[in-house]
C-alpha cells in the first residue's frame, strides 16, 4: 500500500490504518505497555484540557459541583443493581492483592461511579431541601477491551461523569437532557462536529438505565460515533442504595437520578470527523496550536526571520491567540510544512526576506485555498477572525458531508447502500431479532431516534411489521 | 470529652480527634466503601481545583507539558529498579483478574509514574535535540494505607507528578529545585503555610532517588507535614528503563532525570496549620467562598435582605470574589454563623434591616476582632483588601506560630522538650541506628536539612559523635 506524507497510509485507501498511524505520528497519544491502554502525550492532552475547559465551564454554569469518589469499589456494592452490574462484569479489571496479602473483599476498579456515589448520595440526602444534589467528577475508569483503539475504546480513559439526584421523574429528565444540551453543543461549538440528540433503543441502553440519550456524530467513512451519552436512571441505583428523602409532606420517597458522561473519547472523533488524506484538521478551539509560524532564510537572514517570527508570537499570543514559532534550525521549511499540516495546525504563516521586507508573511489554511500575504501589522486582528471562519467552515464542512452521507429510505437495497457509505433513517419495528438480523446483514445498528424526527409510522424497513417509536431511525455502522 | 461548637471535639483537647471530627463536619471529604479511600465533596474539592489552578500555571509558566499515562502498570516494569519495587512492594494493590479471567501477567495500580514515565521516555528521546523533556500529570494514585487518615494518608490520593529527562546532573539539580522552589511560594502565598526547604536525610529519600528533597510546614500541634518532595532521581531510572540520548559529540549518553509531586495532602496541612477550636480557617486563596452573607430579619424584612443579599453577591462576583448568599430560611442566623465559622469562611457579612437602612453591613473576620460596619457602596474594593490583609495575617500567624516552637538545641534534654511542641533544630551524626534511638525515645524524626542553614559542625545532639551535614538538620514528630 502506497504511503502518503510523513508515511501515513492515505485516508481514501484505509480510513483504519490510516486511524492508527495518524494518533502516533501526530504524537498525540501512544499504546501504553498493559494491553487496551494509552499514553497521551502533550499534544493530544492539550487537546483534552481545552475541551474539558469549555465543558467544566458549562457543568458549573450549570449549577453542578464538582467532587471526587474513589477509584476502588468493593464487589458487593457493584452487585446490588443487578442489571448494572451484568452489563459491567464482562470489563472489570478487579483488584485481589494488596498492601502485601490477598484481599478478604474482591475490590473492583471502577468502570464507572453509579454505586459509589449512590452508596455517598444515601448518606448526604435525607430531607427535599438537600435536591437536586448536581455533581460531577474528572476521573479516570477502567473498562477491559478485547479490541482496543486508541481514544476510541480503551482499557482505561479519561472522562467526566455527571450523577444528580431529583425529587421526581419530571426533574430528572429534565436534567437529563440538560447535559445532553450542553453535550451537543460543546460537540458543535468547539469540535466542529454536528452532531445528531436522540434516544438510544432498548437494546443500546445503559446498563440500569431507564432511558439512554446520546450525540452520534458522523465520521469521515461515514460510520457512527457516539460522542456523549445521558441517562434517566429512574429509582433503580436509588432503590439499590437507598437514596431517599422526606417530602414536603413528610413522606419517606426515593429519588429519580440521573448520569452523564463525555471521554477522551472525544479526541478520537476530532480526528475522524475533519482529518484527510495530509493528517489532522483541528477546529481552532480544540487546536494546542492555532497559528504556526515557519522562519525561513539562511544565516543572517534566517537570523533576521526568527527574531520576526518570535516577535510576532509574542504579539499574537497577547491577542489571545494560541501560536507556536518552529525554530528548529536542522530541519528545513518543506519538513515543517508537512509536520505541521500533519498535526492539523489550522493556519501556518511564512516568514522569509521577501515577506520581512514589505511587511507581509504568507499565509496558508490547512483547509487549503492557496497563499495569500498578509500584513503583519494587521495581523492579530485578521487572523483572530481567519480562525472563526476556519471554525464555522470546519463545522460548514462537516455537515454538508453529514447530510451527503444520510438518506431516508423505506426499502432494503436502498437501506443496505445508505449503511454502506453513511447513515439510513428509517421505519424499523423495534425488535431486538430483527435488529440482529440488520446488524448480520450490513453491520449496521440502530444509532438513535432523533429528538428532532417527524412523526413517521410505516411497516419496518427490514421485515415489513408495523413500525415502532413513532418515528424514523438512524441505523449506521459504529464506533 | 466536652463537644465544641457543632459537636466538634476543640483542637486543644484532642487534636487527632478534632482533625478527624472536622473534616467530615466541614463536608470537605467523607471515608470512602473500601478501608483507606476517601471521597473529597465539593467544598474539598474547591479548595484542591484552586490549589491546582495556581501549580498548573506555574507548571506550564516554566515550561513544562502536561499528558497522561496509564493507571495500570505491568509488574514486570516495577521491578526493573530495585531499590524502587522494594520501597513500594508493601503499599502495592495488584490486578490479578481481568476481562473474564486471571491475566498472564499481575498488573500493579500505579503507585507513583517513574516507571511507566521511564519506558516512555526511552521511545521519545534520542537526540540532544529532544533534551530537556518536561512532562507532568495530574493523576490519582494508590498506596495500601495501614493507617489511614482522610487526606493525609488516604489509599488513593490525587497528585500532581513532573517527570523530566536532562543531559546532565546540572541542569537535573537545576529542576529539582525550581519543582522545590514552586511548591515552596504554592505553599506560601497561596496556602499561607511557611514551609522550610531543605534535603531528606539518606534514610529518608524516595525510593530509587539520589536526593530528595521536600518542603515541611508546622502544624497547629507542633508537629512537621511534607507537604511536597523533589528528587534527583541520577541516572538509575534511565539505565533500568534506556532513557539515552545522542550527544552533540554523537555520543550515546545516559540521561538524568528528576520527578516531584504535590497531592492532596496539602488540603490535609491547611486544615491543620490554620484551623482552631471553632473550625477551619481558610486562606482567601484556596477558600471556595471568600466571603458569606447571611441576611437577617423576618416576614417582609426578610424578603428585603434576602434581595439585598443576592444583589451585593453579584457585585462581589463581578468583582472576582468568590462569595455565597445564605439564602437558606429554615436555620437560624446564630446556626448559620456557627456552621460557616466552623467551614472557615475568611469574611462573614450579616445584612439585617437596620444595615441595610443605613447603607451598610456587619463585618466579621474569622480571624476575630469583632464586629465593625462597613458600607455596601464601597464593599466590593472594601473587601478585595481585607481579603489580602486575611491572607498575609494568617502567613504572619503561621510564621511566628513556627518561629516560636522551632529551637535551637544542643543538648538531650532540650532536644526532648523542643520535639514535644515543636521542631529542634540540631547538630547529628547522620547515622541510621542513632536516629532510631531518637525515634524511640522521643517520636521525632530528621525532617529536613534545611537549605537556609548556617554551617555548623559540633558534637551530635544525642550519641555526641562528630555531625554530619555540615549544618543543624531540623528534627520534629511528623505526620
Amino acid at each position: 500500500m502506497e504511503r502518503g506524507v510523513q508515511g501515513v497510509t492515505p485516508q481514501s485507501e484505509d480510513f483504519s490504518s490510516w486511524y492508527n498511524e495518524l494518533v502516533i505520528k501526530a504524537q498525540l497519544a501512544d499504546r501504553g505497555p498493559v494491553r487496551g491502554t494509552m499514553v497521551i502525550r502533550p499534544y493530544g492532552y492539550r487537546m483534552w484540557e481545552l475541551l474539558q475547559g469549555q465543558l467544566d465551564r458549562r457543568i458549573k454554569d450549570t449549577g453542578h459541583q464538582n467532587a471526587y469518589f474513589p477509584l476502588l469499589i468493593p464487589e458487593s456494592h457493584l452487585e446490588r443493581e443487578a442489571e448494572h452490574v451484568e452489563g459491567f462484569s464482562p470489563e472489570l479489571a478487579v483488584v485481589t492483592y494488596a498492601g502485601g496479602k490477598e484481599l478478604e473483599e474482591r475490590v473492583i476498579v471502577r468502570p464507572t461511579s453509579e454505586t459509589v456515589i449512590g452508596e455517598m448520595m444515601a448518606k448526604w440526602v435525607s430531607s427535599h431541601r438537600d435536591l437536586p444534589l448536581l455533581l460531577n467528577q474528572w476521573a479516570n475508569v477502567v473498562r477491559w477491551e478485547l479490541r482496543p483503539r486508541i481514544f476510541l475504546r480503551t482499557t482505561e480513559f479519561l472522562w467526566q461523569e455527571g450523577h444528580t439526584a431529583h425529587a421526581d421523574e419530571a426533574d430528572a429528565m429534565r436534567e437529563t437532557m440538560l447535559a445532553l444540551g450542553m453535550y451537543s453543543e460543546v460537540a458543535r461549538e468547539i469540535a466542529a462536529m454536528p452532531v445528531v440528540e436522540g434516544e438510544k433503543t432498548p437494546g443500546e441502553r445503559f446498563a440500569g438505565a431507564v432511558r439512554t440519550f446520546s450525540i452520534e456524530g458522523m465520521m469521515r467513512d461515514g460510520r457512527a460515533l457516539q460522542a456523549g451519552t445521558s441517562h434517566y436512571l429512574g429509582t433503580n441505583f436509588a432503590r439499590a442504595f437507598g437514596i431517599r428523602y422526606t417530602s414536603e409532606a413528610e413522606r419517606l420517597e426515593l429519588c429519580h437520578t440521573t448520569s452523564w458522561g463525555m471521554s477522551t473519547r472525544m479526541i478520537g472523533g476530532v480526528i475522524m470527523a475533519h482529518g484527510d488524506d495530509k493528517g489532522l484538521v483541528l477546529p481552532p478551539r480544540l487546536a494546542p496550536y492555532q497559528v504556526v509560524i515557519v522562519p525561513i532564510g539562511r544565516g543572517e537572514q534566517l537570523d533576521t526571520a526568527l527574531r520576526a517570527a518570535r516577535d510576532l508570537a509574542e504579539r499574537l499570543r497577547a491577542a489571545g491567540i494560541r501560536v507556536h514559532a518552529d525554530q528548529r534550525q536542522h530541519l528545513s521549511p518543506g519538513f515543517k510544512f508537512n509536520d505541521w499540516e500533519l498535526r492539523g495546525v489550522p493556519l501556518r504563516l511564512e516568514l522569509g526576506p521577501r515577506d520581512l521586507a514589505s511587511g507581509t508573511a504568507v499565509l496558508v489554511s490547512r483547509l487549503g485555498g492557496g497563499k495569500e500575504q498578509i500584513s503583519l501589522a494587521g495581523a492579530p486582528d485578521a487572523l483572530a477572525g481567519l480562525l472563526d471562519d476556519f471554525q464555522s467552515a470546519l463545522l460548514d464542512r462537516a455537515t454538508r458531508f453529514r447530510d451527503e452521507r444520510t438518506r431516508v429510505v423505506d426499502d432494503w437495497d436502498q437501506f443496505a447502500e445508505a449503511v454502506r457509505v453513511g447513515w439510513a433513517l428509517a421505519l424499523h419495528c423495534g425488535q431486538a431479532s430483527c435488529e440482529a438480523d440488520i446488524k448480520a446483514s450490513t453491520g449496521a445498528t440502530p444509532r438513535i431516534v432523533p429528538l428532532s424526527g417527524a412523526p413517521a409510522t410505516g411497516p419496518c424497513v427490514r421485515c415489513g411489521n408495523p413500525s415502532s417509536y413513532g418515528r424514523r431511525v438512524i441505523f449506521g455502522r459504529a464506533y
